[in-house]
């Protein structure tokens, strides 16, 4: 599954600057991109990032071939260089996807179920009662959804999703195998000895344009909301707790957590296998990297590191000074011995 | 789905005291319940965590209401206030759960299982020869009962659970879905440099009244059992490896891993992403803080945190140490520059 | 499910010397057994770890027993002890597992694809178009496997596992319940503040004798192949992101996880909830300690521990620095006062 720049610049009908026979088996951004990855550059504002940047090849507009025309960089110079790889990719998707198509005989949807225009169900895959699926969504075989749940138009979810009942996604959502949206969140009272469970019996809200990786765990509220903002992207193995509150346009990389009822604002990034404690609240922009623990509120904006998590620049430094210690230290016990 | 005071004092026969049309929308313990949760007292006794909550409002005996008339709560008098609140709850549940009822006609029984009175069984699902589920028990859609695998009675099975043969769960356990009990072991014997599998041939039993929630993994036994001990809690995405011994009662919150023949107490917490080395031991009620990493064995009813884990208050010690050490250490280094 | 010693001395033909009435309910390496665990001897050389081995049996070769007749151990003496383990542990599995056997009328299997001799494929799985099955694999029921997959002879799927398309695997390949392999690798580009989505076409490739636990994903690539080397041991619940490259003979062990495009060499090792991050190199046999989040590249042959990890020396002589922290700065303060 590799193509080289050549057969690229045919895909999106782009004019070929440099070496086309280079192999390319990715796609990057400018700045990650390797000898082997496509990239792509908007206008001649990025100029500066072409020049540094690794990428096999870069889909550039006109202006910029112009404006650069001998950097040494192989380029494919197409009107829309993000439309253009789009088209690449999602070429290549056509050909290998399989769809399902239409209802399978052996889908199970219940009489009171609603399916809108154009549905397409797969074997084996159950719609129970009250569900409504919208128009051109498709689910894939041995799927699962709840009485009086929802999804919007447009939706995807692939092989063995389970969608429990009364929770609603909206429109282009893409659901990854194996994951649980609904299950029943995390609460218990302490009576007697005992845990007593509390019947959770809030709902899950997925807004438009989200997507959830696979194996993931989104619980129900308790009572209310648990909520997940439009465009955000969720990883695989995540696991979001009851009533918690994501924002829209977040990041939540993989086998990150979120303990209950905590909020986060616009844009936020969770790197992987981050945790965060319940009732915590990270703002709008803010960043925590890999491994840390939220166990404090973040303010927007920031970058937070560690476990528990801090201020990034407080972190490193902590980590430089732990670092030197072995050796800081030692001087301070030889320094001691003499007096 | 929320509910005013008014409507909750309605559904439970309780006198409303204060203002009834609150929204409530949540429900949390008196000390972590806010403006919008409905909480609960058990006797006079509590008083003092009344005055001091912050509930939206709150389930109380009559003794309560008589002690404290005119404290500025949203009271709800009942005669008794945990059972007031389940009803509420189970109520809510009723009416937006959707229960198998009875054999779905999809359901594959092999004619050696053996289903006792009242057992309900969604479409798809699956139950292997000699397998036997107790009177009253519902397994959802799309479930796997492998072999000679037992359920209590009254037990609850999401869709999409597999319990793999020779699993045994006792009365009243709730499995969410994406859940498997039994998968082998890790195991495997360094063999001419090549990692030779260890057939996993053991158990896995999980006791009364225990809850597990979605995506868990709990492997059986190389030889002999996994044990989850009666009314352990175990939330979701949850790793508990071979010959794994949990004790009655314990929490375990998402992400959590316990590697293999690690042996928990009664009551024991491990709270989020905590990882537990193998061979461990955790003393009865001890708790391990989020994140913490057991590399060593917790006696009863310690704290520990940190990753390696230690005692709590040492912990934080260091930590904050550690947060003084830029400031610390500069002054050291300041002071010898003269010398 | 437990055997004395006497009964394991007779199902592989071995002469028990010492108490044959001893309980055994675990299989482990001599330095790791306990007093209920078998363990074995491959040779004399071995010798030594034989007398502080704890194992409550020991499985022995001829000269072993000549040459210590009477170290108080219980032995049972064959002529190849790891063959008669594997005797005694797959005995006891085929009498307990019950395989699927034939096609299952309910599955359902696309004309163009290709199933191998003596395949078996269980109730409610399903085989997607082109799919090619190996001679000899069985696959439990409710699995899927997507368009153009191909497995190779003599695999095993237990029930519920999700193939997505375009994913290959080798020889002999184990996959436990739950696990999905080929789901979208997480890529989004960032387009006029929103997350755009770069298709992931590319493959997973699972090579001979692999094993992978419960719950795990395993995505495809964006472009190009996610590979994991034959031998490779993955335990529970781990991440391996798009265009990882994982070499042979690696054990991977539980909630791990990978991050986009990093490669490891042969035999590395990953304790349980280890992060290593993207682009990321792990040299060939190098080994990092549990919950190590690896956010540089790791030389052949080290151990690298803590987060972020670093060589465990290092890590080790820090941590020892940091619990006495309080004590050497304590000192350091009062030495500081009088002056």
């Amino acid at each position: 599954m590799k193509l080289t720049v050549q057969e690229i610049g045919r895909m999106v009908n782009g004019k070929v600057i440099g070496d086309g026979s280079r192999q390319i088996c990715g796609v990057a951004g400018l700045e990650e991109a390797g000898a082997q990855d496509l990239s792509f550059l908007k206008d001649v504002r990025q100029l500066d990032l072409l020049n540094h940047s690794q990428a096999g090849a870069i889909l550039v507009p006109p202006p910029v071939a112009k404006a650069s025309p001998s950097n040494g960089k192989v380029m494919i110079v197409v009107d829309h260089p993000f439309a253009a790889l789009s088209v690449i990719l999602k070429q290549i998707e056509k050909e290998k996807r399989s769809l399902p198509e239409g209802i399978h005989p052996t889908a199970i949807v219940h009489p009171t179920a609603v399916l809108g225009a154009g549905v397409s169900i797969g074997a084996y895959t159950i719609i129970e009662a009250e569900a409504r699926i919208g128009a051109g969504s498709r689910l894939y075989a041995q799927c699962y959804v709840g009485k009086a749940s929802q999804l919007g138009p447009e939706c995807l979810l692939y092989p063995q999703v389970v969608i429990r009942e009364d929770v609603s996604l909206g429109a282009r959502c893409i659901v990854h195998s194996g994951t649980v949206l609904g299950a029943d969140g995390y609460g218990y009272l302490p009576i007697e000895g005992r845990h007593q469970k509390i019947p959770q019996v809030g709902k899950v809200v997925i807004e438009d344009d989200v997507e959830i990786g696979a194996n993931c765990t989104i619980d129900r509220a308790t009572l209310g909301t648990t909520r997940i903002g439009s465009g955000t992207k969720i990883d695989n193995l995540v696991q979001v707790a009851h009533n918690v509150q994501i924002g829209p346009n977040c990041l939540i990389i993989a086998q990150a957590g979120i303990a209950g009822s905590s909020r986060l604002g616009k844009g936020v990034t969770l790197a992987g296998q981050v945790g965060v404690s319940d009732h915590i609240k990270i703002g709008d922009g803010a960043v925590v990297g890999p491994q840390g623990g939220v166990t404090s509120d973040v303010p927007a904006g920031q970058i937070y590191w560690g476990s528990p998590a801090q201020p990034h620049l407080q972190e490193k430094r902590q980590r430089v000074m732990l670092r030197k210690l072995p050796e800081l230290l030692g001087k301070n016990t030889r320094k001691d011995k003499p007096s």
